[in-house]
């Protein structure tokens, strides 16, 4: 499996990026997972008062299993990589958004960021064949 | 692994039912999951317009991180045996709502409905500790 993070400030066009890239790496017939990095706890996953709702907080893991869907809800992982291996083993390539701190996961900075493990800088989603390319290239790493 | 399907009509009681169950099992120390079934697909599991809501029909598997919660949305296993057994084999009790239909996990019937495999019928929330004392009762049977 091959995981690599686009990490990138706010608004800098990280998901509109990842979006091109996953769909040409889907056209060439590859498996591809993405992982969204809400370190502020901003995001809003099951419509409120909902059962599955209501459960939260008193199971200890939650699903809701829709015909053309399911979604899991459980605990944050202490080790993400074993999380990936375990959870996303059955993709080729997993694009991780934001973690720009992270280490030892290689990082495609989207502008003028800083960032660990930096294999390629680009300006935004005009750069995706680029960004295709590299990971077409890159060795497995997971 | 205990697993039990709560059935009944729409407005039965199930929910309630389930959330005194689920706190009386969890102040016996035991690991609890809850999955619910949304056969007419009307469960909506992300905002509309977020970033993993945008990558929906794109990537083949997704995944948001948040501190207190990860939450994961996949394809609807085909075999529903094996994914509990694969995602909720850390769970001692794993409560499934709905499901009327399912072969081969015992119910317990809310009010006056036909389910498979019943073991148990009670009028609503009000008979929790009954449940609580079958489930306590019964054997692993997955």
């Amino acid at each position: 499996m091959k995981v690599i993070a686009i990490s990138g400030y706010h608004n800098s066009g990280k998901t509109t990026l990842i979006e091109k890239v996953v769909k040409e790496l889907r056209k060439r017939g590859l498996r591809v997972g993405y992982i969204k990095h809400d370190p502020k706890g901003h995001g809003i996953t099951d419509r409120e008062g909902s059962d599955t709702d209501r459960l939260r907080g008193l199971a200890d893991k939650r699903c809701l299993i829709s015909p053309a869907e399911t979604t899991i809800w459980e605990s944050t992982p202490a080790d993400l990589r074993k999380f990936i291996e375990e959870r996303f083993g059955d993709c080729d390539v997993v694009l991780m958004e934001g973690f720009k701190n992270i280490e030892g996961i290689p990082k495609v900075a989207v502008g003028d960021v800083t960032v660990k493990d930096l294999v390629l800088r680009v300006r935004g989603d005009e750069d995706f064949a680029i960004v295709v390319e590299l990971i077409e290239r890159m060795e497995e790493n997971l």
